[in-house]
């Protein structure tokens, strides 16, 4: 397995010079730091903030990105000669502006001087962890928040935040093939994990394999991975269950580069190597639901059009399963796709596996658009107007919660026309998601992550040969 | 592979008394919450802090444990119906208090009155992230310190120290089951590394195959792990070298139980299958200063003398093969030592990898007792004597690393005594280390991590048959 590509720093250059045109303010980006775990020195593997890596691509610990009249200048920390003991030696800070082909590199302490005559007009955005957190709020002497959209308090940051939305919502050659890596890795690993599952082992031994993919070509988790037989609790984490011949294995499982690149993928595979007929034919209204919100993925589809293609199938494959009774039309009018597919068909993908969702909806949905208010709905974390360039992922998902079909708040809509004793046959299916990486082209869409099968043919020929 | 052993509520009851009995205040212990990575959403998988999960032993975020009175409560978030769809039903409180023997499980809401009459004269420790620090500080009423030891400025918090050190000093039957099965399993995976390097390989494909193991088994890393070439960058995070022939591998690499137990084991192996003579030559130099190293680790026996045997065995060794001129004694006395062994030669080992480092060298050092001002030395964490059912590592090793072969301030005492014609022919050993984890008997010592050889031909034979 090769190793992640490098974004070059001319791509670079010209993600600041589109982010400098659209400033009427100085602008800064803290990288953040690793926050602890258990004691103060053992800390979590560093990651980057997202709008920092994507200018400077390289994650550098406890440095701040400045654009400034034109320029752009990083803040970081010298390399330290006792430092090196420890972590080996570093670029000197005229190394790194060559290399990162950045106007000026300059040492942390300068930070403070060179925003005083700027102060009051600089922008910037949420930052992570606390410490960075202080030491922005000091730098630009006024309260910088931590968090979501909510914090985009002042003007100057709302505008910032409107910038980078712009610019990232569209991704260049550079974030393309960092993203291309990303999802073929994952869909590698996903490949594995199908390989590895066998009746008798457990949920452990799959996402073992699983991270083993990924690590080896040098990718972090892009989240914490899914891998569960109970595909019915949307965010398990929880692997310690057995793998037993009639369970259905839902694993939603991604990497990101060293830059940052995130992949999310979801397969569901049966842990005996072959679907049941239940299962089979659930799996196959979950697949014709993803691919016809694919259908709506091109230029111009608006993305809550995406959303409701997905409902629709799966409310017409429930009609034809018997689950529910009725017309298709007030089926979906009385909630009854949110009684199985309770959250949204996707999100953007890219530097953030939800990307951009520390700007809160603002990133997610166009201006003028808000969430809906009703159950199901209300999850779409995205309703904007696709654009060649931009990445979604498409995860339709049939799930039987039982804290939803067992609450007449959600169920009473639909009275005698959701069929229990029909459903009842199904109880082999608590959870199925397809989910795939879709980036928007000028005529259509590509699917990134096409290297693990979805197809229910695909996988069990996979597992017969494993 | 099995799962990790789950400490039982007696032993849990069991520790709860041992600290009700030194107790002259009320304490209260954070679990801590997992903190974000790059948007809030998107968490750090969840690791309960050290002092709570010794008498909770599950992780269990956002709760708080207070002992008051004699008596133990747990206060933590209800099960909550909407959560549910997301992360799964959680057990009632009452049910928590059953399975935990506790005294009282509470909603986290009534905190802050539970405290209110006692104000004043609670103590507790120093929390890891900043949303626990200012909850804390807000139910106690005045400023919790988050990081190290210097934040035990209040005489009661510093007593509550003093406690918990003497209690996770020496381990209990069920903390030694912890510690055995993450030592096993950590071995394994240095197994499982040592049989997938290869020449032409990458840091990377070794790292995965160990992690795989560690995953697989459903352990976390206890740190961040080193798999490196260049094992003269201490505490190297990079695994983007390739492996070559010549080289020796490097990988420091423990895992820690759910409930957060540690291991900590180094082994160095050469890539092609086979120590060069040289090679062979300074790893039996460090086999020999940990067998000096162990033969002080029984009861009585004093840290510092452990360490100082390891020393004089690296010296000795040096001596022996010409690296240095001269008589033992007085080589080290000039810092000999330290210029290819600058750290110390281990630690504490507990719930964490260097355990109880938070309360810094209260932990590590008994009272009286200071860290030397000497470079290596002064990397000394521990200075305690040994005592039956202590937990420490074994950490010997050789490195050459530039910042301090290259640094008069260095080498200077040493003069032509340090003879570097010599030392060029050993140009192929940038770093070894062999590390341990030793748990004192009352008769000696056992090693928990002797699922994996350390003797070369042991190393050898096990890649000869992979």
């Amino acid at each position: 397995m090769p190793l992640a590509p490098t974004t070059a720093s001319p791509a670079l250059v010209r993600r600041r010079e589109a982010l400098h045109a659209r400033l009427a303010t100085p602008a800064l980006f803290a990288a953040g730091e690793a926050p602890s775990r258990n004691y103060p020195a053992n800390r979590y593997r560093f990651r980057a903030a997202s709008h920092f890596s994507y200018f400077v691509g390289r994650a550098l610990p406890a440095s701040l990105l400045l654009f400034i009249d034109g320029r752009t200048e990083l803040f970081t920390h010298p390399p330290d000669p006792d430092d090196a003991l420890w972590h080996g030696p570093r670029p000197e800070l005229e190394c790194v502006a060559e290399e990162l082909q950045l106007d000026r590199v300059r040492p942390l302490v300068e930070l403070d001087a060179a925003l005083a005559p700027y102060r009051g007009s600089v922008a910037t955005l949420p930052t992570q962890d606390a410490a960075t957190q202080e030491l922005v709020s000091r730098c630009l002497g006024r309260e910088v928040r931590a968090g979501t959209g909510a914090a985009l308090a002042s003007p100057l940051d709302a505008a910032l935040a409107d910038a980078m939305i712009a610019l990232r919502l569209v991704h260049d050659d550079a974030a393309l093939a960092q993203m291309r890596f990303a999802a073929a890795v994952s869909a590698e690993a996903h490949v594995a994990g199908i390989s590895a599952t066998k009746p008798g082992k457990t949920e452990l031994s799959t996402l073992a394999a699983m991270l083993s993919v990924l690590r080896g070509a040098g990718l972090e988790d892009a989240y914490g991975p899914i891998v569960t037989t109970h595909g019915e609790v949307l965010h398990s984490d929880r692997y310690d269950h057995d793998l037993r011949a009639g369970d259905l294995l839902l694993a939603d499982v991604g990497g990101e580069t060293p830059e940052g690149w995130a992949a999310d993928i979801t397969r569901t595979w049966p842990v005996s190597g072959r679907y049941s007929a239940t299962q089979r034919a659930i799996y196959d209204v979950v697949l014709a639901a993803q691919h016809a919100a694919l259908a709506v993925c091109k230029p111009g589809g608006r993305y809550r059009a995406v959303h409701d293609a997905a409902k629709r199938a799966i409310v017409e494959g429930l009609v034809l399963l018997g689950v529910f009774r009725g017309e298709v039309d007030g089926l979906l009018e009385r909630g009854a796709a949110a009684l199985f597919f309770p959250h949204g068909i996707g999100h953007l993908l890219g530097l953030d596996v939800h990307d951009m969702e520390d700007l809160g909806d603002r990133a997610g949905y166009a201006p003028g658009r808000t969430r809906s208010a009703l159950f199901g709905d209300g999850y779409l974390r995205l309703d904007r107007d696709l654009a060649p360039g931009m990445c979604v992922t498409i995860e339709p998902g049939f799930y039987q919660v039982p804290g939803i079909l067992d609450d007449p708040r959600r169920t009473e809509s639909l009275g005698e026309d959701l069929r229990r004793d029909v459903l009842a046959r199904f109880s082999d299916v608590r959870g199925i998601r397809i989910e795939d990486d879709v980036l928007i082209t000028s005529d259509g869409h590509e699917i990134l992550s096409a290297g693990v099968p979805k197809d229910p043919a695909g996988i069990e020929q996979l597992m017969a040969a494993s």
